[in-house]
């Protein structure tokens, strides 16, 4: 297999029904992360795992810790990390904040679903989380984004950067290239201090 | 210095006032280009380095060759290298296609500028591509895309895909979250047959 | 002076250095209020009065009440309505809720500024608008949207639609054509039930 | 029936499986073409005739004359005008340019539809508008934009003003208010000169 420096195309991951983030914001959710090779990741949400794997091929000398609740999750997760010879991703079944406890101190908490418990999820990663650590959220509705911004300011202890994505496909028709829109997507980076 | 395994943040890069990619168009056109570590790279209208340093870090083995035509960017381009600790850049002062003939076959090469010369260093690009190799191009004018679509859609040995990409900054302002609006950037993806 | 049926331009308006809601915002945000000609109108944060006069000559057997905090504001109000010949708009010189208190039962209100009072404003608006009354929020940060959104699913006598705009004008630089960004806005229609 | 002012819902329009201009790009087309009471408007590639509608209610002492060549589109565009109560629109089955020697003199003209024929079109448009006169063009291809700027840049006795508008819809689900992308558009202002 390929081995990219930077960036896994959607093609190559197997995904069945479940939704996957997409390859652009994907690619900008782990560049927000700035994962580093001995990291401690947490991947809340995991969906097809196609974040946690990329980021346990970043963090090679560190461990990747991927919650989700959904058997065909779970299950495309095992194949996907079979997929890319991962060793080191951790598979935790359970609705997060339930199985957080099994977490071990994060460098990087990645959360592309919190399933209503934002906040929960948000407070233990708190206990989890090291000095300069990083909380990447990807959200997709108004609520999820200002939880997380009411949240962030009311710590003194954290800064955040908020970006919302645009991605507009345009695709070959006959002679024309005509833009598809993909659904914005809000990313919020939020760095724990010193 | 920090090694992030994707994407260098914007404000470690020493810029002077020549402007430069942001963060996640960088990002998103390094990832498209999909560099592997053996890749000879070459980055044309390199502007301040930034991408070619990160093609750099990512292309170890390999080496990437920036062409950049005016004098702060040449020494821009320099500095940052020399920050980075980067070896494997070669830089040649010129105005492209002028000083292409410098360059090795290649797996990669990124358009950042073209200076009106699209046709011509498309033309030199496609001599030296291997097969399966890709040219990532940004652009920000319907001009420059338009010839670039004309141009890939008469060549039967390459395929593309565009993307349009927009990023708005939610900036804080006092009790409130703000959008600020960047500009809009295409970023083309051409890929030669095998 | 001419007298478009739908629209009128930027440069027609007299604006001082108080910002003003942009051309293509105010035709849709007037759209969405679908005023029609006996309406009585309240347009709360009125700024240059674009959107007054704007109103003003659409609800030509009703009325339009502006109501603005700024002296600057109330003077282009002014300066606005006599350069179109409106005699049906009426400036209420207050900080909203303020000044409420002297706005009839209303078939239309817009909202472009609420200066952190949007609650106590929706509940003044609540008392005065009739059934089949619409609401129309412009707003360019989450948290006044967020109000919005959450005042409004707590009311179960009305209905709203949220629109997100973003313009980008293509700008002729030489022989090309750029985009130029402008910051997203989001437009809420609220709708009272009869 | 309603009179708005300005701005026809798009559910008031009968539409059947033909595609329609959604509200807020038709309203935007709308105002850049700020019609006049006594216009003579032409609509190219007039679909279900919702923007002829909407132009001959505007321009109530002038004219609007619809030229499209599918057959379901005339019988919409009949069903339409007569749901309206509109007088003033004439239909012409064509594939224009063909049928555009029917045309008067025209004010206004906006071509929704150019079916690949979009310079025999501008050209036959050169010769009907009037000085001052406005062409609206919408297009959705990378190719009709710039075959549109492509003739205008050679014609030194227009100007033109580009904008790209992208909606998105934020829809109710459940607690959440979630963005729904609209693919963008762009809307070409062409204004011929005194």
């Amino acid at each position: 297999m390929k081995k990219y420096t930077v960036g896994i195309p959607d093609e190559e991951f197997i995904r069945g029904k479940v939704p996957m983030t997409k390859e652009e914001i994907r690619i900008l959710t782990l560049a927000k992360a700035r994962i580093e090779r001995e990291d401690m990741v947490a991947d809340i949400g995991a969906g097809t795992g196609s974040i946690s794997c990329e980021a346990a091929l970043q963090a090679t000398d560190g461990k990747v810790f991927a919650i989700e609740r959904k058997p065909e999750g779970i299950e495309l997760i095992k194949v996907n990390a079979e997929k890319f010879g991962i060793e080191n991703l951790h598979i935790i079944q359970a609705e997060a904040p339930e199985g957080m406890e099994q977490l071990p101190q994060l460098d990087r908490a990645i959360i592309g679903g919190s399933g209503s418990h934002l906040e929960p999820i948000l407070d233990q990663l708190d206990e989890l989380l090291k000095p300069e650590g990083r909380i990447i959220l990807n959200c997709i509705t108004v609520q999820t984004l200002m939880q997380c911004l009411n949240y962030m300011r009311t710590k003194e202890n954290y800064s955040y950067e908020t970006i919302q994505v645009q991605v507009n496909h345009w695709e070959q028709v006959g002679p024309y290239d005509m833009a598809k829109a993909a659904n914005p997507i809000f990313i919020v980076t939020c760095v724990k201090n010193k």
